[in-house]
């Protein structure tokens, strides 16, 4: 048995443990994990210094090492983080349905804990913290994989965590950590499936193809999104400028910003100039189509590549449309079912556009920036879902578990 | 583009129309399909004709060719499958929740279909039409690959099928079948993730363990079941015995039949004797372990292997504990996460064992034989699914679909 193997084992061993566990028991748990992470910040943020000073040796550019830089204020949210998830409700056990059967047999349909989840992820050190107390307070043991860039931080954190979970009694394997760098143990933790029950992707899109490309394991893809504003020509022109300025820039980094915009051909002379300010007082370059570029002569031209491009950047990409449809149909090409927005005061339209456009999220009047566990009111999330099985849109702990069928009888047998 | 790429992007241009038909025009092209089969059963067996004849020169055995064969009342029996989805319940549009965030966005999630599912299974041509229908009325387009030896039946088949959709105005492509026999072609379809939201595997533990280890595509995996019965210290022994030979010979072929016992000590000399006679008188050959050979001394030792065994045949394997808790860890090593039972009068042992298994269906008295699409009242069903997400045992019209959420706002923007 390899040590992966042995890790997946421990896995499945405690997860026997954590589904027995009371919500107040996770919750102690949690809590006294956050304080730990607090009480040791000096251990952790040595572990990182290691890593800080091995990646800028490594040529790491600022971008990436700040995110992998951790501060005693980033070690706090780590740990209010933590709390916060104590505070949710808990949704194992919860009675989804209950039905009798006319041969008298009671089904109840229930809430359980997916069992052992697994999840790869990139530079960010703050994911470990987030990611186990998510899976943990959902009742399932985790398995981490983290970017190599991070080992020394994401090993003082698990640790930590680690520690706290014997402390209250709970198995330590609840949480472990993939130490080993070596591609070929990524790939074979992908192969892992009679061990671990799930495999959440979290980063760039390179991770996620290789993931769902090699994975045994059933895969939730998340976080790219190429999100859509379409203006119809019964939109309120303000409105559309506001949702698409609080759309592409209010964060621009995030998968749930606006990258594209679709604009019915009848508002194009009295919008796009008003639009076209906007963008630019927020310094957003525009690609458009020639439709567009008849009204905006200095905007440059959009290709078939602008279309489908996630820019996570101050660009935006525009085409004209001749109905609802036609919108509907472009988005439908070129988005990766994540968040779209018409902008329209007819409700005819608004009712087609949600029928027809395939996302996880589709809006009528509201910046695409509300696809968000905390905003749908879920808390915490461990990413947002772009495929259809099982969840779509923000996971919180809810989409993490399964359920089964619990069915009692006094002795039926099929006839 | 490849001739399966096209067949790709056929379905996916196919699914926006099937995603926006009433209930009324799919329970009408139900209907009309299953009126087309019956008055072509000639057609139908011509084709099968065909099939069987070539199957019997390659040498297969009876048995498979029973299952291959199609007569006027098998073909029946595949019109009135139809003519029974067409009376359940459309799951498409059914509001699954609603609620209002504190600024106001009014957000509701909503069921809405998978889009495009792709079916493998192997030689049984019924499950062309059943497939199809299930697929059709929950609102998705469908892709078959069916076993080879099946391939003039399913072309005959589908080919009605495609006819009737044509005829009631509706895509032909939310219907196709893969033709291509070579292996290279099958492989390449579990590859087609760009278009195929879902893929399930319909056949043998060889054929799904495949899927699992080549699809790039989203998977559920179906219909493996190593199904146990653990008769407790607080048993009713008879109702043990019923339960035991129903769940054993009612029908010994399909995945929800047992194949492996668990004893309780306490009643080992009680029970065994009876239940060996009851299984005798059914010609169920025992294999148990050494405490059950100390009671029913004529009985062959069970291996490892035994107890890891889908019979799927008049052989039973028996294992004896010491404890409910005992009989749980015993199911969880080698069970594959399909029905299970209980038969106890204890309510406290009861609950252990529904918490404790890791199952999709836990039972307490009532055989295993209950996990069934028409007994658990969801009607047809598509298969019982063994794995943790998305859904779990019985797969009917609601486990095919998929939900977004629509959100609506009157301009709402993220602060």
């Amino acid at each position: 048995m390899t040590d992966l193997e042995m890790m997946g084992k421990n896995a499945a061993e405690a997860k026997y443990n954590l589904q027995a566990l009371s919500a107040e028991e996770k919750n102690r748990l949690l809590i006294s994990a956050a304080k730990s992470l607090c009480e040791n910040t000096e251990e952790i943020l040595k572990a990182n210094g290691q890593d800080i000073e091995a990646a800028r040796e490594s040529g790491m550019h600022e971008g990436l090492l700040d995110r992998l830089r951790l501060t005693p204020a980033r070690i706090q949210a780590m740990a209010e983080g933590l709390r916060q998830i104590a505070a949710l409700p808990d949704p194992v056990g919860e009675v989804m349905e209950r039905f009798v059967r006319p041969n008298g047999l009671e089904i109840e349909k229930r809430r359980v804990p997916m069992g052992v989840i697994g999840i790869i992820y990139e530079s960010r050190p703050n994911v470990t913290a987030d990611a186990f107390g998510l899976c943990f307070k959902a009742g399932s043991a985790v398995i981490l994989k983290g970017g190599s860039d991070a080992l020394c931080s994401n090993k003082a954190i698990t640790g930590l965590l680690r520690e706290a979970l014997k402390a209250e009694g709970i198995p330590m394997d609840a949480l472990q950590l993939i130490t080993d760098t070596d591609r070929s143990v990524t790939a074979a933790f992908m192969k892992l499936n009679r061990y671990v029950d799930l495999l959440i992707p979290r980063g760039g899109a390179g991770l996620i193809r290789s993931v769902v490309e090699n994975s045994t394991i059933p895969v939730i893809e998340t976080g790219t999104g190429n999100c859509h504003v379409y203006v119809d020509k019964d939109a309120d022109l303000t409105m559309a400028v506001n949702i698409i300025i609080n759309a592409k820039t209010q964060r621009i980094g995030v998968c749930n910003a606006c990258e594209s915009l679709v604009i019915h051909e009848s508002v194009r002379e009295s919008f796009l100039p008003m639009l076209a300010e906007a963008l630019r007082a927020h310094h957003v370059e525009m690609r458009g189509d020639e439709r567009v570029r008849e009204v905006l002569t200095d905007v440059s031209a959009a290709t078939e590549e602008d279309y489908g491009q996630e820019y996570l950047d101050y660009i935006i990409s525009m085409k004209t449309v001749g109905s609802v449809e036609e919108a509907i149909s472009h988005i439908n090409r070129y988005n990766t079912g994540h968040s779209e927005t018409i902008v329209t005061e007819n409700a005819q339209a608004a009712e087609k556009f949600i029928q027809g456009v395939d996302a996880a999220c589709v809006y009528v009047n509201a910046s695409t920036r509300f696809t968000d566990g905390f905003e749908f009111g879920f808390g915490a999330e461990i990413g947002i879902s772009t495929q259809k099985l099982h969840a779509r849109g923000p996971m919180g702990l809810r989409e993490l578990t399964s359920y089964k069928y619990a069915v009692r009888g006094n002795g039926q047998i099929r006839e």
